[in-house]
């Protein structure tokens, strides 16, 4: 591997070059506060600080360094070749009920490869036995790298690849269910994706992640995906769904309908929650599965069918008080076919906005109003600028948070650009991503516990 | 009033035209039930169906009957000028604390005005102490209108104009405290804009608004304007503050902080939550206060100072998977000052924004990355992304909600538009948008509670 492709930032890098240092080289580094580090200089993983080299010890743990700290570099031996600790794949039963793992990137696989040389290390069955030997006894893990990359850079297309993966490994493999693992960043967009392209599913999918990269001993990956196994040979639905921690602590996991779920903090491990709808279950010890949620698409034997394709011509706009009409106009002459608008409160825009609604569907382009407010339902028909812009055309998004009507709308627009069948596609419940009796229960009290009593 | 400005839908137009009926006509109406219906026409409400005729009849009431289920309608006598329910001022002994309200429209203040023809009616002193008689005990209230619009139409100009006002009155009346009334939708905006546009309040200013209109008797406004009015006389805070319903009960009031309150739900009467941060204060019983939160600017008698100005040249972009370079390099193109993007997890894009957001920079456009997740701290120094974004040249938004960091953005740019400058004042703490420790109390549990037990 070339340094400039190792993810070191720039100070590193130059500390590297003056001391001839390459990727995967065995140096001895000299601290400014005396300390003596000796082991294999390892790529930059995503996580961190770019400028901190990470050497691989001899006793397995990785170390970092920020470059300002070092005060001498010695290359021991060019190209270290071999692994340093060698992943056992254990003997598993073939009795035991197949899971199949299929890793997209982000953090919960965002350790470093040294085997490889890959900056992004994948997701191997070896790997996760290794992180969590309890699995031995549980499933058989099979696991493939579809893609590594950062979730942010998720795409339209990406979905109908993880898609198509699933249906073949479903077909192939004959699994309890499929583990995606994924960024958690946009991971509640990919899990609604699968919900609207995928039918009749033998079982269920299961997005999983880590807040905390899997090579720290914080990290949430373990009970995650643990969770996400016992999801896939317990659960008696065949949905896509998230699975992540349901509180701080490492005591339960919740399920989380795919298009019905959002990440609502930046870094908490219970950073996912069900909007509009309760969890679906909850995982409270390794192997119990208890379900909460009545509503559910149960495991089907008719066939998976992949009924999807996404239309990526299709934009997100986030009202904001003082916007005017340009946004979307430039997305009409751009030649998009829809726009999902997050209007406020009830499904509203200002007034300049009306007209500009109304051009884009005189033009063919789909328009599809929802609520900044997230929870709730979108009401067009209570106050006069709802009304004009129903009038004007505009689709209500109903109960969908605007995440999932983004995903739809990508999802119907593959199908038909006809707006009276775009109409009606998005107002008919797909996978439980509409109810007509808004759940109340999921708005969480606004007063914070043991605060104000 | 023309009938075309009455805000009635085209049914409606229809008919009053073939009768030749006018608003504020004393009109008999004859329905297809056989029910005859005696009184003067009112204007269309925002509120509700456009074609249902608002009929004010002699006891007081107004009733409401859809255009296509009249069978007949007379005209009985032109044009009724005088008020049929006349509202009293009571006598108020000017020793009580006064409050001063100013209204700008919204739900608060949908009732129909026959008095005086307009369509949006005002927020008069007399119609508060009719509607609340238990605050002619409590305190002097004068009242005006400043405008009367639709949340959804409101504007960095207009945010100015309230601020203007509440120093003038501030200046003249040296009321207790200032309560805006406001329509739900954009009210946090509005909070947050005064926040950063005011300083040295001498009391607080107290948005305040309702969920259900103020001639409902599921009306949640009596409870809302009673805890403002407790608000500015007790706070001892002189902020920018959002009071609303705390529960679906009307039993307690949460003040929120401007810089840190959104509207999370489309209907519920506690849409209102901080986000975090603490709500500065409840109100269980009227009259009654109580301090929530330690951290407040106290009221202040240096001399309020407008120190306002909002650039109205500033875009909030949402990310989304998939999202192109388009938007934000047509908002260049466009001449904007500032971007709010609003990005996944801890602050990342997708990389074809990257260099987008570098050209913007390097043209002298403010990038600010927020996060949509709502909850939690941007922090781009963890992933390589959010690295690319910082060497970019884009501005973290910390702790704000993306909501906040818009209209600070707006305020910072209507005073410098120096990029070193602009960073500093977004990274500076004004009116405690920005905490160095992020606030995790108020990340709600996610388990709904009596789920999961």
């Amino acid at each position: 591997m070339e340094l400039e492709e190792s993810g070191y930032g720039e100070r590193a890098l130059k500390l590297l070059r003056r001391y001839g240092a390459s990727i995967y080289d065995r140096v001895r580094v000299r601290c400014r506060n005396g300390l003596v580090l000796e082991g294999v200089l390892l790529p930059r993983p995503g996580v961190g600080n770019v400028n901190a080299l990470v050497i691989k010890l001899d006793n397995g743990y990785n170390v970092g360094v920020d470059a300002g700290n070092v005060v001498g570099l010695e290359v021991m031996e060019k190209h270290m070749p071999a692994p340093l600790v060698e992943l056992r794949m254990p003997p598993i039963s073939a009795k035991l009920p197949k899971v199949y793992f299929v890793g997209t990137g982000g953090t919960i696989a965002s350790r470093v490869d040294y085997k490889t040389g890959a900056v992004y290390p994948f997701f191997t069955a070896e790997e996760i036995y290794s992180m969590i030997p309890e699995l031995e006894d549980v499933a058989l893990i099979k696991a493939e790298t579809l893609f590594n990359i950062f979730s942010e850079d998720m795409t339209p297309k990406r979905w109908e690849m993880i898609a198509r993966k699933v249906v073949e490994v479903f077909e192939r493999e004959e699994p309890k269910g499929v583990v995606i693992a994924h960024g958690t960043d946009t991971m509640g967009y990919s899990a609604a994706a699968l919900a609207f392209a995928l039918r009749d599913l033998p079982g269920p999918v299961v997005f999983v992640g880590a807040q905390r990269s899997s090579d720290r001993p914080s990290t949430d990956a373990v009970l995650n995906v643990m969770a996400a196994v016992t999801t896939c040979i317990k659960a008696p639905f065949g949905e896509s769904v998230v699975v992540m921690h349901g509180s701080i602590s490492d005591d339960y996991c919740l399920v989380h309908r795919g298009v019905r779920v959002r990440k609502c903090h930046t870094s908490r491990r219970d950073a996912f929650r069900s909007i509009n709808d309760l969890p679906l279950a909850i995982i409270k010890t390794p192997g119990e599965f208890k379900l909460l949620n009545k509503r559910f698409i149960p495991r089907s034997s008719d066939g998976l069918r992949f009924v999807g394709g996404f239309d990526d011509k299709v934009a997100l706009v986030k009202f904001y008080p003082g916007m005017g009409k340009d946004i979307v106009d430039f997305l009409v002459d751009k030649g998009y076919h829809g726009i999902v608008i997050e209007g406020t409160g009830l499904g509203h825009v200002a007034k300049p906005l009306v007209p500009a609604v109304k051009r884009a569907v005189e033009e063919g382009v789909a328009v599809v109003i929802a609520s900044q407010c997230l929870w709730g339902r979108v009401n067009m028909n209570v106050y006069r600028r709802g009304v004009e812009l129903l009038q004007a055309g505009a689709i209500p998004a109903e109960d969908m948070i605007p995440e999932t009507a983004y995903v739809k709308l990508c999802w119907v627009l593959a199908r038909t650009r006809d707006l009276k069948e775009v109409r009606r596609l998005m107002l008919t419940n797909v996978a439980n991503e509409l109810y007509s009796r808004t759940e109340h229960r999921t708005y969480p009290p606004v007063l914070p516990p043991g605060v104000g009593g």
